[in-house]
């Protein structure tokens, strides 16, 4: 798409850090890192988000994060990484063409994930029946 | 495997909230929600974590994924969502049989992402080149 950020860097008119390339995905470093080696995984093909990519797509691009993952623990000496992906506005989506970020963690890094509440069990079971009339 | 959380709820000898379930897959509701409808998505293939599961098991699970999130935004009415991976200890990896996050998010909810620093360009162009090397 013409005015997309991340089809441009694809395209290459917008510089970045590209670490991986093959004919359907491109990977490159975050601009404004987490941590130390911060990726984002993008197919080439546009889709505003996770939800609107098809479904061979997203198949096609998870093999990808593995296989930077996997490089970014053996060049940077992370001990883990979390995946991430942010879908809609309220999710904290920024750049809307599908991205997964590649967050390599270090031992004691203080980086904290959400905080977790009880749920409540009847309210979960109820949750989950409602949950389940929507699944095709 | 006998000692796994995850495959004894796969198996039904621990009860869980559900949401679905196929042949390779199964989806249900986190005892400890970060918001209203988090969810898992385990497949049912014991592998410890996103690394040591095969591309094929991958591609499998990223669909459903989807195919539940779906349904989450549907019944909850959230206006997004997070999807999460951990992958080992130091980076909140607590249950060793992959399992993807699904964390429904509503507006104005005040879950924070972590805080992004400024990378400097050329320390970026040397990771790029670091990282570079360690993919086939």
């Amino acid at each position: 798409m013409s005015d997309c950020v991340f089809c441009k860097i694809i395209e290459g008119t917008i510089p970045s850090s590209k670490i991986y390339e093959d004919d359907k995905t491109v990977a490159i470093l975050n601009i404004n890192p987490v941590s130390k080696g911060h990726a984002l995984i993008l197919p080439k093909k546009h889709s505003t988000d996770f939800l609107e990519t098809e479904d061979s797509e997203l198949q096609t691009s998870i093999v990808v994060v593995k296989k930077v993952a996997e490089a970014i623990l053996k060049a940077t000496g992370a001990a883990g990484f979390n995946i991430h992906v942010n879908t809609k506005p309220a999710a904290g989506q920024e750049i809307f063409h599908l991205h997964y970020h590649i967050i390599p963690r270090y031992q004691n890094d203080g980086l904290k994930v959400w905080p977790h509440a009880e749920a409540e069990p009847k309210t979960r079971e109820q949750m989950a029946e409602e949950i389940k009339k929507f699944i095709k």
